[in-house]
């Protein structure tokens, strides 16, 4: 079953290596179905290298297997926490890359300090609060999700405007309307982790970009009266 | 129309790729018709990979669509600004280079701190000072070109001799004498961005090259007595 | 003797360059016998590009050469020593990787700060003492391994949960079940010294990770409770 | 004449590509024949893309050209003092490369804080005292090499133990026993240049490394006692 979208979610995990985002197995992309019953999703620890579109793994919304042979990433139950949530996320993507990590250690949001973080997300990329040694030793990957939905709850943020988010400690979450628009926020939160890095070390009383000008960009490419690109 | 001129602007858009300047889609270059009555520039949003030469657009002086199925990069008012007002400019590029966005985002001029600077930009690559509220709510792209040329003119700099500024909170631009030549201003802009990092970052009380070896490297390459490269 | 082990070492030795951890003939990768009798080892500055499986040097647990037309590596008495010590070293890698000698050359240890370090290192990678004049004077390559083997002592480390150490002002050792698996802690070590050099020279106040999330990430990927990846 | 060592000049110029230490033009090798009679260097700009063998130009130690159709580097003078001076230079380099260039700009000598650095550079790698006003306004190229040739005499540096320097403002310039050597040298200097920068940044107090450990390093490759390697 689902032969096209385990092939889609096959190449948007081959993105990852593409665009430089992973070392050895340290990521995962997953998709939803449309009826938002069935994910697919990346198998744990299986090499990118010699990794086929069959070897894709089918679950249900319990993380049930559903399909394949192999186990699914270990981080499945954040996928689902995530889709259960952020009812837009079609596709969802976790990585390991090194600049969204530094950030992620040293336990700060990504600010909106330019238009390229503007053109993509609507305001801060949050860092989600540690977790408590309880939800470490229960579920551990399920209270990930739940710690990132909380983070989106307590700051009122919408997860269509800001589609990715950094766990303390851990890494970056991102998600958009397949995989593939997932993975490119994945890449888009790297590079803008990148940019800030070297603005905020060099500048140390740097102020956050004006609301206008951010405004600006995300709404010249999102929403009603966006006019970037080509018309659909 | 046009045909090899599009061809020439496809290539130097192309460029970005090589030099790795520009991730998915964002950066753009353009080039104007030696009469100056029109404009060669990349579509907006198109993906490098798939992009060819007769996808190109042709727009006349007011950004009035000549020939071309595609929209034009939604910066082609940024552009026609920098062509009015600067007349030696023959192309314009516009990137979200990592490293001259870090300036742009911690609001700092680029300034000569070496001879690999000298033997392109004589002075301080400015950054621009912030847009109001009204510029960015108006004709906003027209109105970053506006703020270009206001630098410039406010300090007093040779646009010929200055060929890149960084637009506070954005990033860069540049021109040159055709879109080619603009490109290997935004390359050269860029790695002075990286080597300025790290040179201000290891030494907190730095200070500027010397004039007479500002002036030395940049008209040892630029003016009558350049002696630099093979005779033309 | 032992030709399939040499072509193995051989594979893990071009891992290095693959990996970008080598630049020239600076880096090592040994393995030794299952009957703990010999060892295999790249010979000394010998070019990957141009180097053979049967290039490799087989040594007895003395260094004595055993087969081989070419001399070790230099690094071999430090090999030895690590293997003598550390019963389950299979494999043993050297390399001058850029931001593990950062960290050597800055004498700090790589501290735990996030799940990339703790899915592999369960606690510190330690930067050991300075070497004394006697022992840099003496037998310089045996006593480094001295030098890593007392400060695995002294801090109680278990060098089955930490497979790497920082020598103090030259660079990183790891080592692994075998030399594929050794080289793969040391692409690791360098990439958590990367996301650490990023996170503490953005956060100057940081903090470790708490224990609960270091012991959860290490134990799930090691030992009788590790539930990642596909079962072997 | 010499079509020999044209191709030997140019192969070595076309590894500064190979190692990304040039962007367009910017770098150059020369090297001197056996009998110090004549100079086999890079041509004036030329892109190293479509360079040939038979480009290189040939001059005599006073500079004119004895053989070749394009004017050789501006950087000749230069050269051609570091080959008077330095009587076991058979090859010179000069490049831009990044990190290098950084601590350039930031006027610092490369000290040494580990063995990457005492493999090949015996101790400080010198940057220069700022150029008068008549140095820059006079011979600048010839008066360049005076400098680094002062910097060495004042500080009673070896040049054949330090075969490199840092001219302040500008960038690196290396030698060796022939152009390969030199590049080599300028391939290293970059790369410790990068590993002092993260190790500076990393901790403010850093300390160089123990002298002892400076001689074990230097001396066990270079020298009567050299042990590195294979027998030559």
């Amino acid at each position: 079953m689902l032969e096209e979208l385990k092939k889609k979610v096959y190449e948007a995990n081959e993105m990852l290596v593409e665009y430089g985002l992973v070392t050895f197995t340290w990521g995962n992309v997953s998709e939803i179905t449309p009826d938002r019953k069935y994910i697919v999703i990346k198998p744990s620890g299986v090499d990118y290298k010699t990794m086929k579109p069959e070897d894709m793994v089918v679950t249900d919304m319990d993380g049930n297997i559903v399909e394949g042979d192999l186990k699914p990433s270990s981080d499945l139950p954040t996928h689902l926490v995530i889709y259960r949530n952020f009812k837009n996320a079609g596709g969802v993507v976790h990585t390991h890359s090194t600049m969204a990590v530094a950030y992620a250690q040293a336990r700060r949001d990504i600010i909106p300090l330019g238009t390229t973080h503007a053109d993509t997300f609507y305001g801060n990329i949050p860092c989600t609060r540690l977790m408590t040694p309880e939800e470490i030793g229960g579920h551990y990957e399920k209270e990930t999700g739940n710690v990132i939905v909380e983070e989106f709850d307590r700051r009122g943020i919408n997860p269509d405007e800001i589609p990715g988010v950094i766990v303390a400690n851990h890494g970056p979450f991102t998600w958009g309307k397949d995989g593939k628009d997932a993975v490119e926020h994945s890449v888009i939160l790297e590079e803008v982790a990148k940019m800030n890095y070297y603005a905020e070390t060099l500048n140390q009383n740097i102020e956050p970009m004006q609301k206008e000008l951010l405004d600006k960009h995300y709404l010249r490419k999102h929403g009603a009266n966006a006019y970037y690109g080509q018309k659909k």
